[in-house]
């Protein structure tokens, strides 16, 4: 196993990776609203309904699951077999759908839990283990699902409760990656920037866009700092499922530190739906930003028309448990940076 | 920030690591039943009630989690700047407990689950991370509490349920380790296998012990295997809290296998309590084998009483969700070879 000697550690949070590990593939499957939605075309894989004939909304997520990490080994043309690690983590409680994935990919499993940031938590510490000679595949995987995670964070779906406007609408589908030494096409990290927990106070479990946003602009605002970047830097910048409202606030917080992120920025919760869906302020779950920068952006950097991508990831770390005992929500991002 | 290049992956789970990464401090804080166990003496802190004068079991438990972070800090001389990751996860949804420590340390955080092997989990990622140059001191800590556990996979411990011989009581605690270069007296991570998800069937959240010994077994067995080794290779094999059933199981497999472990091995569920603590078939829970291992073994490795230990942490990654939807308990095991 080849040991790599270009990282760098930059700042309290940053390190750059010299770009010797790349995605070398991913593949998304979606929920029947995401398959209706502005990016359907870019999905691998279409679902019409929430339960995929399964008997329980978490077995329809799990199998979603385990259809994108062998989508994503299909294009990869390796085998679980090849995989020396599999990252993955969901929103359920104890993490149910990556670990029963877990148990039929039968790959040295590593538990995840960074909420909707878990695609890019998984993304740098698979990055770290094969740039670190631990490694030389990684299976990076995570899923969410509007039913299973609304009546676990919220209410069952069936009840019909009405959400306030700032509310998001959890995205229902998976995706995954595998992580390789650089070499052909694939996209590759070039740095990375792990999020701190930053918690602004926010008490309402339909507010997750203001509550994640300071978590994001604080993760963003580091990066440019310790790397000695501006936006400018990039292509794009974006973020996973901060929606409407998180977006704005991001934006303003960036602003008023200096850093005016507007013409590189966009968001995946933004992108994922119609605005006659009716899903509020956006999309949100850890498939939000799977299936928008998987499905779509990837595509668009294997094909040469992105160059360098800021991907931040966001994550509400909160449980109906601590908001039930009145508890503000923490949250985290974590950034990578990805060129061709 | 050093690269070290000693690290070699063997067969398909196994990887030497050169011993460039020790233990530098690990401490322990502990809950009113442990505090009256046998290994009392060897914990840093105790408390006589389950609560704290705090409100809840989660700010209790979160707060014996703080306090052994700063604790282990304390005993290495370094504070929580120094530290470039802090690697967390516990038992409670959303790893609360962790989340919530991760907010007021302030360090660059990075979510992991693997439920009672959470504590062998951080520390494979963090000697992974510091070896491969992306850090060079990691924070690792986990935390469990009777009261929060047992509400949340179980019964709230007020109603008083009366539970089968085969069970096992989830120990209050909690423990923090620091990892950093070696060099000086710190026990060193001297190989890693990490584990896959193994799933023998058994249904019952109250047999865990069962649940996770086949898990335990197949790691150990591809440890041996991997690394040509056999039990007399280490003073002590010390799996994390199979309890007297599960281990009596591990051992029974293992021996099945071609391997008697029995002259080196036991649990840390075994030890943490007097037989007349009434906790069955003793203790559980991500603080088992933080209290046991960090609290009594690490100190006879510091003092040089032990010189190769064999750590073997297990999770069982269910969740009341997947019990009540009658899918069966899928369970894992990390092991690291600890040497001084």
């Amino acid at each position: 196993m080849q040991v790599y000697t270009e990282q760098k550690k930059v700042g309290k949070q940053s390190v750059l990776m010299g770009k010797k590990v790349a995605i070398l593939a991913a593949a998304t499957v979606a929920g029947p609203k995401e398959s209706l939605g502005p990016l359907s075309n870019f999905f691998d894989r279409h679902y019409e309904d929430t339960i995929l004939a399964e008997k329980s909304f978490e077995r329809a997520e799990c199998r979603m699951l385990e259809e994108a990490c062998y989508l994503a080994l299909g294009k990869a043309g390796l085998s679980p077999e090849d995989m020396d690690y599999y990252l993955g983590g969901d929103l359920l409680n104890q993490v149910i759908s990556s670990t029963f994935c877990a148990r039929s990919l039968a790959i040295p499993y590593l538990g995840i839990f960074g909420a909707c940031s878990t695609l890019a938590e998984g993304l740098s510490l698979g990055t770290m283990l094969i740039q670190g000679g631990f490694a030389k595949y990684i299976l990076v995987a995570t899923s969410s699902h509007n039913c299973s995670a609304e009546r676990q964070y919220r209410y069952p779906t069936e009840y019909g409760f009405q959400k306030p406007g700032y509310s998001q609408w959890t995205v229902t589908g998976a995706g995954a990656v595998v992580l390789g030494p650089a070499g052909g096409k694939g996209p590759r990290i070039e740095a990375i920037t792990t999020g701190k927990v930053v918690d602004a106070g926010e008490k309402d479990p339909y507010a997750l866009g203001s509550a994640m946003a300071p978590a994001a602009a604080d993760t963003i605002y580091n990066h440019f700092v310790e790397l000695k970047r501006n936006p400018a830097h990039y292509d794009l910048i974006l973020s996973g499922d901060l929606g409407g409202v998180g977006k704005k606030l991001n934006e303003d917080i960036l602003a008023g530190k200096g850093f005016d992120i507007t013409p590189y920025y966009t968001d995946c919760g933004v992108l994922i739906y119609y605005p006659h869906q009716k899903v509020n302020a956006g999309g949100s779950g850890c498939a939000c930003i799977a299936l928008v920068f998987l499905g779509y952006y990837y595509q668009k950097m294997l094909a040469q028309e992105l160059k360098r991508v800021l991907l931040v990831a966001t994550g509400a770390l909160h449980s109906p448990t601590t908001f039930m005992q009145r508890e503000s929500i923490p949250a985290i991002a974590h950034a990578l940076s990805i060129e061709t």
